[in-house]
């Protein structure tokens, strides 16, 4: 089978290196072109990239000459899609003009909200791939933008769906603990975080709050349909590299037990384990019972980085529900559920 | 006017080293004695404590002698009350040894949830104070037993207060961020905790569900009528020093905005406030507007490390609120609260 | 006594903040103007700053508005002399159009290595400050500058200066583990150092090997003759705020014993300690025989962050010497050294 | 070919677990035992260690019951050879019983300086294998002991090595900013190393003067006649998990430049990598010529755990060099550097 031929937006960030990461020897894609801000364009990628991952950057992309975020690309590297994670700043032209042609798998929080764009957790939500027709009829496209949420957001939403699909879901308040990671390289200064937490990350509790329930709703006559669930959040950044730790709180409608709750995570699987998608997690939610776990640095690496991890699930009484959850943030949370995305849109003959 | 002479049991501790901190220049105590283990017994105290805090042991204190906490030390050193941060596995009868002759304030948890004990903090509930006759007759005892809450209940217990006068509590999901020396200083090795979160710490989680209903109970026939709060927490250890914070959710029986909350906050006084108490901080509560704070490293010393720092107030939708507060551990929730209690009981003339 | 008007160019910085603690109820100084970038002129100082030490601003200071860096300050605000801390990139304009007036007392590096510039520890080398009358006719100025050295060579000079005076210097190998604050609020991404260490830091082994050598050296004839010592270090980055460690070997022309070494540095002596000088820590050089000490959170606020702290001294063979020693870098290795610098230049009748 | 059948003394510390993460799959040896002490004997692995590592315990040895450490295990289990991280206090004893009968591999330092024993990396100095008949006949024994260095050890040595035989070495003054697991997962409480560096390891600078130069000694007449190098020490802990990094000043016997160091430290390998064994990296020694590296983090992994890296060469006047270098402390510093010290023995027919 000859693999499409991809290229990565913004790939020498955090999230772009993480992409290469999970690119390496895959089965459907091949990175084509690496492209980035002018700065870097024209350089070899190790010349442009300060990469940050453990280990060297793999040979044949260390020599890669990284292009210009420009669609002409698309042709000069005969694209077949492209994965983005550029900046929210400059996202609604760069990705819709990419996307006028060909797919885009995108990050960026751009178009996560607008009501012709799928906002897809592959286990979970794969039928807002049917927003794409409507997608590309509303906007003229060849191609089409898939996004994926917020890095905190789906490391909730994969746990909380079973827990709807099995007890229902009134009401959800949350305390997230970000890892430094989430912010970009420079995002988070040393000074401010060493023997502290920072209990503000902007932007990111509206996002949980508002994406959460899109990507829970339904499908009705063409539109997704909001969950109606009452999510309140707070976000605080720890000093942990990588991995989104959440403690969670749960009002359900039928009432359950601990065993149930911990039964109902463990048979969950979506589609793409069914499909045995080449980086689907199997199983995709992890639980553990040792009273101190999940732990950021001893389970972010669970399943290749796209497994989370569920731990200290407790009722407090009727239809009370506390769990804590951990997922990797660039990998789960960013770069891995846009090429799981990509992989279910080939398993769905979109691509 | 002539000044207490106290003692403190377990003086070599983390607590321990807090309540020297406190009552230097004590306008009502003195250190008389400092006890600790056999291990201890017979050394000077700078021989036998590994000091923590910054800078060096107050002179005179590290030379003094340290004694076997033993209820002899009362008669030989001439105690008139003691403080108390040792073990709990010892409390129930060192602690109860020392109550039948003198007054003994403690931070231990054992004596916190029977009947007949103050669970107290000064601010919130003086009114517990009045069931140490009742304990006196109880137990025959001379002296009394004063407890405080657990470090991380003190700090949560202090801002609802005011919200529950005002607007009536229903629940309240709470998830702290708690510093290392809340275990002790050699309770969290630096293997376990970096690059990491840990979600869970020992009986923590319990403690805060079951005092704080004690807490903001009501006294009625010589007995503590437990609040009827719907209290779940989830407690984690992160990488600060010093300093709680905690992320907050709760339920109220009247509706409210977010301004009169602050207000609440801002004007809410106790007792130690009125009577002016040395170690009371004033305001006990202080709100900060911006939107990354508190956070543990800058806020922990307010009010000389008494005083709760509150932000991120919000409200999500009808009666449901949210704020995060922060308290140093082991000044306002430990060894300075103790003190306070105390300065109470002088001032209610109870000592 | 008036107290002298003073003037902080760089007033937002790192450095900046630090100078408003170093003058907080100064004796001879008093703020007269905090000047900073355009970027802030205009504002008050609390808009302008982003705080970063415990505590809230002062008051007074907080509400001072902001000007812009322009010598017109020194009229308009009727400016004796000024601090400086501002980027080196524009040092040279900037500091030599103020000096064209007023005294300059900087930390920044430019002026530094010029021969007619005093580069001074107040109890190193205070007969640098004979540079001066040079300098003025050198360059035409009524004012001067007078600069103190890069952070980690003060407090490697300060505990040289008694060892060479007594034993003979003739070559240092040093090694830095060096603070995060050194590197300025945004310097040092947190995900550069989480569980790492950076060994290199821009510039730093350069100024270590050749500011050492000016310090120590001799006024001949009008200059400075560098000591004939070789310098060579190895500069690192480590996790902690403040506070610059060094591990130190020395070799020595005449031998010693351990004894001696701390006998040495503990009767070491100033002028500043003979001048009684407001700031002058006193000893300047603490000598710990705890085998564990210096630390950085332990010692660096010795004498109000001015004393340098000592330890580890130990002989290996003949002329040969270890230690470690330990200062903190935004005090006696910045601001606070300026400032002493000032306060001598007024016993010297420089002021 | 069979494989030998191993058994792991202190199989739940760890080095005990690196042991595990090296024995997997490798294919001279299998693990036949773990042992340790009798408060984890008679448990399955799992339920007596306290894994550290990421990623779980394989699932074999997950299942594996811990034996009791005693010799009977030799014949219950079918042992060929053990490898040993036990402490220094039961050592004597305990190895000296296993060696009368097979061959013993250990971390541990009890007999590292006796004149009998080989003290070993297999790249710098095979040939104190000589040693073994001598150490038979001395002590009447079937098996024999061989050990590594301490873990700060091996990681300076082995870039000393190629240094020494190229252009002499005459003294070395180094440095050493070592990582949490060296002292074990209790080594160093969290509140110890937060916001701070710690100058101090008991016993580590002995260890690293002393050792040394029986490494790089020579053997005649059947002894290890020193190396006549001049080696000052001084350690330090920092907050990294893994990783000990260096910083090494060096006084060479011949002079040299820059370029020429980095072309010896390149070329050389030792008797492993001509050999071809199983664990021996390739290159030994890694230089990085960008001016921030080595670290810790990045870099540590390098080789599997086993290369050391070699950074920030400078020549800075005549036979006087400076070099950072890193090591995985508890792979290439402890079980690794074992495990390919019972390759090599393999390989000398010594198995």
């Amino acid at each position: 089978m000859k693999k499409l031929n991809i290229g990565i937006l913004g790939a020498t960030g955090m999230v772009g290196q993480r992409f290469i990461g999970c690119l390496e020897n895959h089965p459907y894609f091949q990175i084509g072109c690496l492209a980035a801000s002018e700065r870097s364009a024209g350089k070899t990628y190790k010349e442009a990239a300060k990469w940050h991952l453990s280990g060297d950057i793999p040979d044949d992309v260390a020599k890669m000459k990284v292009a210009e975020i420009d669609p002409k690309i698309i042709d000069e590297y005969d694209l077949d899609l492209v994965f983005s994670s550029i900046p929210a700043s400059i996202a609604r032209d760069v990705e819709g003009a990419f996307a006028q042609q060909i797919p885009v798998f995108s990050n960026t929080k751009t178009y996560r909200m607008d009501d012709d764009v799928p906002l897809v957790i592959a286990e979970v939500n794969p039928e807002q791939y049917d927003l794409i027709p409507i997608q590309r009829e509303n906007r003229g496209w060849t191609g089409y933008i898939v996004t994926n949420g917020n890095c905190s957001t789906i490391g909730l939403v994969l746990p909380l769906k079973p827990i709807m699909d099995e007890f229902g879901l009134e009401w959800v308040n949350v305390t997230t603990m970000q890892a430094l990671s989430g912010a970009g390289y420079d995002g988070v200064s040393s000074m401010a975080i060493v023997d502290n937490v920072i209990p503000f990350i902007g932007g990111e509790e509206d996002k949980l709050e508002i994406e959460t329930v899109k990507m829970l709703g339904k499908l009705e006559g063409g539109k997704v349909k909001n969950a109606d669930i009452d999510i309140f959040a707070s976000c605080n950044r720890v000093q942990s590299m990588d991995g989104h730790l959440k403690s969670v709180f749960v009002g359900t409608t039928e009432d359950f037990d601990e065993e149930d709750v911990i039964a109902v995570f463990r048979k969950f699987r979506g589609l793409p384990q069914e499909a045995k998608l080449p980086t689907a997690p199997n199983p995709p939610i992890i639980v553990r019972e040792e009273e101190d776990r999940p732990q950021p640095r001893l389970d972010r690496d669970a399943g290749n980085g796209m497994a989370i991890t569920v731990g200290r699930i407790r009722r407090k009484c009727e239809r009370k529900l506390k769990f804590t959850c951990l997922s990797h943030n660039t990998i789960r949370g960013a770069a891995g559920a846009s090429v799981l995305n990509a992989e279910l849109a080939k398993y769905m003959k979109l691509l």
